[in-house]
């Protein structure tokens, strides 16, 4: 579906033979790559936006409710794809859509598109400009059905934010689950887009090319996520939630708190999935929970108030910890309502909480002040110099605000996990063309999990053949439509992965096997940094900041050591 | 002489062999090129800032009282160079001091470093911390002696502003001298130094090796200079001063004005060089005027308010036409008062106009509304968020107010010639390894004003040669300590080019010809370049914003349309 916002115009085409066996990631990154200038302003009007849920999204394979979300990103001038568990990509995918792609600008105002099994039209949005998401995606529901999925950008992007997401509805309708990372729902806010409604009613599903390698495959998926530690229902993510790593990562001392300058604290298990679990199991929220529909896995959670009030969605690890220790904060209600401002305005709360340290480093308050962090939240909300500031990232607050300890790559800024301390992520955050991102190749997986093998977190060798394994089965498993989650049990368990390969075969009629991943992953990479080079890109930019290299992090008293060469081995062995 | 912030130290050296026929932007270049690490953080602790006095600077040589000063950039994230023409680089070469070293941070607070004969002495410089340097300027001229030369940086580089320039004194002992370009004032507050006072009583002098040649040189670069229209006593520069461009640009249709939107208009005669220095002589101001003593060409001149009060310093063209037609403002008190405070903040005038018409266009006040762009300045001075939004550039403000028209080139503003209009000089913003700098390698004066040559402005073929030989040449004349004007004369003059290489042979005692000029600027060019690759950037940075290639400027209705590969051929021909 191709919508051109200069216009005004749904157009519907074939999908070219060339994209028959892509979706997600892999999907969205040819398209941006095939159609958007490297060196075009990713706000101007030659950036596209494109949607596109997975390869077996929308099908019964468990845990697959994955769509991606690509262009050029305004945060690191790079390309860009974010992924989002969310019911919208499965219904997305049962009306027979396998990517959307948003172009031109509208001259003013903002537009809702409704896509239904009829079609799909655009229509005025400008009664939600300016209010927070909780409040629009309610209204939106009741004017067009309580059963609507339904994705949209905020204030944060309505004011080009450099940090704004693009929200998608979770299982109770509430815009928690984000495709947070780069900047895109200012891409989206640029076009002149506001909101897609999405009815699943009477779509007709996916077609699936051989029901028996599908149904055969999706069975021995199921099994080995049934099976696996990580991933099995009582199992850790189950349990706890992805908060289960705030206990496991501050352990280890490699949870980044203060803005980077300690990585283990007594304080942080009073943020950790454990204590969050039982807060919810008291106040009457829900855990476990799944982000759409066919989970298997059900890592999710409905936060709210004591009393069950005021749902917010879903508290990730991530959001925990940028929102929390990082920010020396240590409070759950505090973060919870950190994490609601930032689901309501449309930020990324990875990047709202790195930037949010660094102005407290840059004076604007105590690190730990979380009156004061929530105050900031309405500078956005209110569109003032400082929301501006705010609102455009880490990076640019640092440079606002007078801070070198600023820990971002390629402008992005740092998720959950210290370079200095476990230091196969921190090749990833330096070599993946996505910015510091920690699901690009989760080391942490082996370096912490011993989950595909084990890997001594504080040795600098060895990481890069580490990283580059994970880059390029994580951009597969992003094009499947599987959630990452997955990962943890088809990387210890071979039939599973087997049977993900099958279920993939059994959706497009293809016969890859599990050797062909290694190739499918480095081509999606390819791709990508062939778009990143053609836009400024070098290898220098694949290059953590100059503190995490520099300055030593307690309790090891590390610096990241991993030498340039080897980083750059990741992409060239 | 070192300078280390950390221990407040200050430490003379012998030049090293290498380094002694190198002088000016040769010597900061190679030094930044050989002791700071590309990759730092231009405001960490392993950035330097470099001061060189030309080679034939405080001699009898004609107008080459000019000063470089270097370091890695924090507007470009590249190496930088910021020329100034001002007696204090006179001073500096008659004390025996090749070149000032500042190193290290200090902890806190803010020193001056006082030169003279009998050494150099750090000490407290707190009080003038957040003052404007108008009034600190006297202030220490009051203590030290009015006969004092004086450099620091502003309330913009303690804001650590990415537009922070640094100040030096012109003959009336006023801030109006820039070294501007590039930050490099927030360079040397993140050192900790704020002033140096250099006392010229009893400086030695500069050392001449051969008496005989250099004083043949510079006697038939004193004929050159004296005969060319340009430069001459009564010719272009003498009479108006180099604001006498904005007719000639205007009427080229390459003056930009109103943020890059038209190139010509009807208004911008009232802000001509002839309009100013009719007005100069109505109110008692001074016209014409040196920026340092022994110039020949004297360009410079007081602008005062009426009655010759609370004079200003000089208004160059630049400055007039960034702070004037460029934010819609044709009112030449206006530009005075928004010039004044660019001077007293520290500001970057070039940067600072693109700053205030960017913001002008994202909704921060109406183009041309002059009084509110002086009260954009005063925040600044109070050092508001949206203070340090504008303090940071043209590029910085653009993302803040979400503007895709943003004239930048590696992050810095372009200056008063639009590049569609007057393409060879698009290239050198383009491929310069500075930004967007006309001084840089300045085409303007063979396709405008028929120096060195001719060449058609709106054509795009051969615009890389004439360029490419500019920059080379340029290089050479920065590194001189000849004031970039004399340019003008020696490119029509071979006996001006011939004295301008005698007097540096005299100088040094080398034997250096006419032809050994081109192989010395692309060594200084390679020594830049090869310090931008390895801080990141790649060919792709020598692009021109994409509204530059896209949009029509009227009235020529032209775009840029230097194809990528003929830029390219600037370095690599």
């Amino acid at each position: 579906m191709r919508v051109d916002m200069s216009e005004g115009n749904v157009e519907h085409q074939d999908v070219p033979e060339d994209y028959r066996t892509l979706g997600g990631r892999g999907l969205t990154s040819t398209i941006v790559s095939d159609e958007v200038p490297p060196d075009c302003h990713p706000l101007g009007p030659n950036n596209k936006l494109v949607f596109a849920p997975g390869i077996v999204t929308g099908t019964q394979a468990p845990t697959s409710g994955r769509m991606s979300v690509g262009a050029k990103s305004p945060l690191t001038g790079g390309i860009k794809e974010a992924n989002v568990g969310t019911r919208f990509s499965q219904t997305l995918a049962k009306l027979g859509i396998k990517a959307i792609i948003i172009e031109g600008q509208a001259e003013d105002g903002y537009s809702l598109l409704k896509i239904d099994k009829d079609g799909a039209e655009l229509s005025d949005a400008g009664e939600w400009s300016g209010e927070g998401l909780y409040k629009a995606y309610d209204e939106i529901r009741g004017e067009f059905g309580e059963d609507m999925d339904v994705c949209g950008c905020g204030i944060a992007a309505e004011l080009s934010g450099a940090n704004s997401g693009i929200a998608f509805n979770d299982t109770e309708g509430l815009p928690s689950r984000y495709a947070g990372r780069g900047g895109l729902g200012a891409v989206m806010a640029g076009r002149g887009l506001k909101f897609i409604v999405a009815d699943p009613e009477g779509a007709p599903g996916v077609e699936i090319e051989d029901e028996q390698a599908f149904d055969e495959g999706r069975k021995k998926l199921v099994n080995a996520l049934q099976e696996h530690d990580v991933t099995k229902p009582g199992g850790t993510l189950n349990t706890y939630g992805t908060d289960a790593l705030i206990n496991v990562i501050n352990e280890s001392g490699g949870l980044p708190q203060r803005n980077f300058s300690v990585g283990r604290t007594e304080e942080a298990s009073k943020v950790s999935g454990e204590e969050k679990a039982e807060r919810i199991e008291e106040r009457g929220g829900e855990r476990p929970h799944m982000c759409s529909p066919g989970c298997v896995i059900q890592c999710s959670e409905v936060w709210t108030k004591p009393d069950a009030k005021d749902p917010v969605g879903v508290l990730e690890y991530e959001s925990v910890w940028a929102l929390g220790p990082d920010c020396g904060i240590y409070d759950l209600d505090t973060i919870g309502e950190l994490n609601r401002a930032c689901n309501d305005l449309g930020l990324d709360t990875i990047e709202a909480g790195n930037t949010i340290a660094v102005a407290m480093e840059g004076g604007l308050a105590e690190l730990g002040d979380g009156e004061k962090a929530l105050e900031l939240m309405e500078e956005v909300r209110k569109g003032t110099p400082l929301g501006k500031i705010l609102v455009n990232g880490t990076e640019f607050a640092g440079q606002a605000f007078g801070v070198t300890r600023v820990p971002t790559v390629k402008g992005q800024a740092m998720p959950a996990y210290d370079p200095r301390a476990i230091k196969g992520i921190g090749v990833t955050y330096a070599s993946t063309p996505m910015g510091a991102d920690h699901t690009a190749g989760y080391a942490v997986a082996t370096e912490i999990m011993s989950v595909g093998g084990e890997a001594d977190p504080l040795e600098a060798k060895g990481k890069a053949e580490l990283s580059r394994n994970l880059q390029w089965s994580t951009a597969v498993i992003d094009s499947t439509g599987y959630c990452l989650f997955t990962a943890f049990a088809v990387m210890d368990i071979q039939e599973g992965l087997e049977g993900m390969v099958e279920s993939v075969n059994g959706v497009l009629g293809t016969d890859l096997t599990v050797d062909d991943i290694t190739e499918m992953g480095k081509q999606i990479l390819e791709t990508e940094r062939e778009f990143n080079e053609a836009a400024g890109f070098s290898k220098e930019d694949d290059r953590l900041p100059e503190f995490i290299r520099e300055e030593e992090l307690p309790p090891h008293n590390e610096v990241f050591d991993v030498p340039d060469e080897e980083i750059d081995k990741v992409h060239e062995p």
